[in-house]
This record gives C-alpha cells, sequence and structure tokens, in this order.
C-alpha cells in the first residue's frame, strides 16, 4: 500500500482535493458545477456539471478502496445525469472500478477523463427536473443573508 | 422632492439597497435568486427568481423617475419570465409606472407586492432555455477560482 494510503477510513481530505481537481476540469469543458448536489431520491451527487446544450454530468468521487466498498448505491446516480463517471487519484485502485463507467483520474488542481461515459441520455421531462433543482440550489448555494 | 432625492442620477447605491430588499422577498416566497442575469437577449436582468414549480419571475428595479424615464427597452423583457415586476422604493413616483404590469415596493430589508404580475406563462422552449442559462450563471457566480 502507497505510504499515506490507508484504507479504513474516506479520506474526507483526498475528497475534497478530487473534488476542487474534477470541478476545474468540468469548468474548463464550459460545465457550471455544483457541489453536493441533494437529488430528488434523497442522495447527494458530488459533483454535477451543467455542460453544454444542458447535458448533465455527474461525478462520484472515491477517495480509496474502502470508499468504494462500502458503497453499493453508486448505480442510484445512473438515473439523473446523461454522463456519470467516477473519479479517483492516481493510486486509487482503478481495477475495482466498473469498466462500462466514465472515469476521471484527479488531483488537486484538474483532471483527465481516461474513460468516456455512457451517453444515458435523460428524458425531456426528468432533464428539466434536475436542471431546474440545480438552478435553485445553485442560487441559494450562492446566497448568504446580508 | 423629498430631502436626498434627485431626479438627475440612477442612484446605484438605491438600486442596491432595492436589490437586497427584493432579493429577501423573493426568498421568502421560495424562490432561487439570481441577480444581473444576462438574458439571450443581450440584456441583464436586475433580478430573476426561479420560484417554486419553475415560475419565472423577473424583476426591474427602478431607482427614480430618470432611471424609469430614461428606459425604452424594459418591455423586452416581457418575454422571458412568467412574471414581471418593476420594484421602486416609497419616494418613487409611482404613477409613472404601467398600471397593467406588477408592481413591488420595497426598502433595503424586504418589500411588498403591491399589484400582482401578469401570468404571462411562457412556452415550455423557452422557459427551458431560460432556466438552463440561469443554472449555469448561478453556479458560476457561486464560484471563484481557488
Amino acid at each position: 500500500m502507497p505510504p499515506g494510503f490507508s484504507e479504513a477510513g474516506l479520506r474526507p481530505e483526498v475528497t475534497a482535493k478530487l473534488t476542487r481537481g474534477v470541478a476545474r476540469l468540468l469548468r474548463h469543458m464550459g460545465c457550471a458545477v455544483l457541489a453536493e448536489m441533494r437529488l430528488a431520491n434523497g442522495r447527494r451527487a458530488d459533483l454535477m456539471g451543467i455542460c453544454p446544450k444542458g447535458t448533465l454530468t455527474l461525478i462520484e468521487i472515491k477517495s480509496c478502496r474502502a470508499d468504494f466498498e462500502v458503497d453499493n448505491k453508486w448505480p442510484d446516480y445512473l438515473d439523473w445525469a446523461d454522463r456519470f463517471y467516477f473519479a479517483v487519484d492516481e493510486e486509487f485502485p482503478r481495477e475495482l472500478l466498473p469498466t462500462d463507467e466514465g472515469l476521471i483520474i484527479a488531483d488537486g488542481f484538474g483532471g483527465d477523463i481516461i474513460r468516456p461515459s455512457q451517453d444515458r441520455k435523460l428524458s425531456g421531462a426528468r432533464r428539466k427536473a434536475v436542471t431546474l433543482r440545480f438552478a435553485r440550489q445553485a442560487a441559494f448555494a450562492g446566497f448568504s443573508e446580508e
């Protein structure tokens, strides 16, 4: 196991670092980004991007093996975006990840899409609903009462 | 003319104060709010709210008589939201305003809807496009590069 890598915890500092890097990657792709977006099913997306033409792109960040292995719910995300990617750092044992889902390798400064997402193409009604939730959460997030 | 009131300028401090108060009113109504939203026609909406059920509510703030009289373009806003309101302060000569448009009287802390908006009901395609613009601008506005 590489130095500093622990499979015991969920490593919030790694998650925070990857969140920054992936958000930057998405913005460079022209996407507007919201962290911790609450979905209508009660789950939170680590990152949601609204990309050019309105394509919804959802990112699930995995900080370490344990973070992936304790989560059997990630397929719940697949119904909420046109594109889905796992994002992990260089040290993550990527053979764990399903090979038919998108993959981003990132650090705190950026990232690369290593494997493309499937193109799931939401229904118009679902995309409309998710876009509306994103809009409202982004505006409320940008606001702090004077 | 009341003390401190000048018809000569556009009184940015009054606009800023009314922007705060009207934004608070909208949030109390459950709307997510974005200031200075750029519309697809190149104009900026002083305030745009996405209210419950996705109703788009556009507010044009008028700081004084001159601010209203130099603007013959406010009808351009009517195609971009389901509801449209002028927002002015107590001192504004409200007889200037068209009586068939919505009216909000506000100060720096809140406001009241004095006259309801017409219900313009955007087309689905237009509402989708405006909601998407709002979502992207709100997310980019809430972001500053680390």
